[in-house]
């Protein structure tokens, strides 16, 4: 099935049901009034949720158009969001532009951090930016929302926790970064609000598209109207989303609504080497910071320059057909 | 006033006004069912739950007895939890037992991370620990609620943002911290569940004891039901709360309901050095990790081990007459 959080008057909107083709609704306020409350009882409610998508799917309840400027992300804030980096590519890139090593810990052991998750972004809304010298960048990324997960879940386990599906435009201060890593606690002002896909997805949405606790479609991403990535999402992933729930659930239990980030996504290029631009056949880039990587690995120096005031970013995927799974983000970089 | 939540059959509990003396409740459920619901209008809510608690101290409505161990954590499970370093002292002490310098930054720019906040442990909830070479640590600390925070706010303005006050234990695995900061992305697995007192007080109720968005009073430790630490939350603060907020804010808005901590309590102790245990009229300690680093300094070696199962931890803060404030943390580690 798919779900949307409409925003109303209240900070965490309305659930409604979604049809498949994304162009309609029903209201599901009367199951549960909102994700988080469907989540909390997932195992009860999420049955009547199926069975009012059937009935939408089928037209035998009334239903209302659907635009994705209306809606929230689906959860306009959440319990918990933690961000893995599952795409190595992108870790060993940045280390090759600085000439450094990449751990071999970072192949068995997920890079992760804690983000922010009291006020998500909804998908259409501005990114707001203090400074354009905090180096504003998207990162292009698929995530899951879990029910309970047990502390020290395995990874077989962790899968069945796995109750949707979504895109997340993980917004990030790449100017803010360094000095912040170099303290040593992690992002914290670098890493602002982030924006999820209009729509969320059960698993079995996908098909044959979801193996391996991996989406197996290319996450479509467009910069300033231009395609700038076709990163392949089950391609290259050191890590798939069931192992980054069990790492996250390690030392501790995870609360129902947990969103867990695959980080941003990232292929290796034909050549085992980077990745070309999509005007050049290649796949592309799923945020600024790579390109640049690629650029000052070849040239010396990065060209392309960071996210400012007027600069927009669209985030999407694609089934076979080419119809969209998640609904579009859509945002432009204003400055406050 | 003073608020708790109560445990019920509901994640979140039940929201009831705390009598001074902290013996007696009564509910504020018809006010708002939950703090969270509070604190998302508070302009509206906090009156209201001020002249319930004005008719609790004058006895005007009917009150329960109050049992500490009845409460949750006053936020059950929070949007947002960040948790800064204000005790410099602390930070001085780890490095030195490294031989390692305190980078001149940290004097004006708040260590801070994002913790996690989905599934708070209750003020008498075991410890779950699953292996004792995690290295189980408590943290004893003072925290912050706010309501809405805008981005960019200043120090000025922020201080008016701290709506209530608690205290927390921040349990920490230390044997996880090393590795988990060596990848650069911070705390996860070695930040497990955190505690918080059992009631939250609004600043008002410290009176002259809550000064430039400081807390005046011992933070009082004991471990294994001995005087472990006393040291003053007033003192030796590089940071004060509202400056905590104000760094979180720098580039994104703070959802109501975010809960800012101080980090680890810590004196420089009465010789610019640092403390001296308790039992030998020092101010101690409110954690285990700053014993060993004293213990390294002094002695080459760290004796006292960290926690295991059996081991207790108890933190509460008492006003100039004695009387408890935020009632008593008081958790016991279990392995699991």
């Amino acid at each position: 099935m798919k779900l949307a959080t409409l925003k109303n008057d209240t900070r965490d909107g309305k659930l409604v049901v979604v049809s498949k083709d994304i162009t309609r609704y029903c209201a599901a306020d009367n199951i549960a009034p909102t994700l988080q409350a469907a989540l909390d009882d997932w195992a009860n409610i999420a049955p009547r949720l199926e069975a009012l998508y059937r009935d939408v799917e089928h037209q035998t309840v009334p239903c209302e158009r659907f635009h994705e400027r209306e809606a929230h992300s689906p959860l306009p804030r959440a319990y918990q969001w933690a961000d893995g980096s599952a795409y190595i590519n992108h870790v060993e890139l940045v280390r090759k532009a600085r000439n450094a090593e990449v751990p071999d810990s970072f192949y068995h052991d997920p890079l992760m951090y804690q983000g922010g998750s009291d006020s998500f972004l909804a998908p259409r809304d501005d990114i707001p930016l203090g400074d354009t010298a905090w180096g504003c960048d998207m990162e292009g990324e698929v995530a899951c929302i879990t029910d309970d997960v047990p502390m020290g879940v395995s990874k077989e386990n962790a899968a069945n926790h796995i109750k949707l599906l979504m895109l997340v435009n993980d917004v990030s201060l790449r100017g803010l970064i360094p000095g912040e890593l170099a303290k040593g606690f992690g992002f914290f002002q670098s890493k602002p609000a982030s924006a999820f896909s209009p729509v969320c997805v059960t698993p079995d949405e996908l098909g044959n598209a979801w193996t391996g606790s991996l989406i197996h479609h290319p996450l479509m991403v467009d910069y300033n109207g231009e395609p700038f990535g076709r990163a392949e999402v089950g391609e290259d992933a050191t890590f798939n989303l069931a192992e980054l729930v069990a790492h996250a659930a390690k030392t501790r239990n995870l609360g129902p609504g947990t969103i867990i980030g695959s980080g941003t996504i990232s292929n290796k290029g034909t050549d085992g080497g980077p990745g070309k631009p999509v005007a050049e056949g290649g796949l592309g880039y799923s945020c600024i910071a790579e390109i640049r990587m690629i650029e000052t690995i070849s040239d010396g120096k990065a060209k392309t320059r960071f996210m400012a005031p007027g600069d927009s970013v669209a985030v999407w995927m694609e089934d076979r057909d080419g119809h969209s799974i998640f609904g579009k983000i859509e945002q432009e970089v204003v400055g406050i």
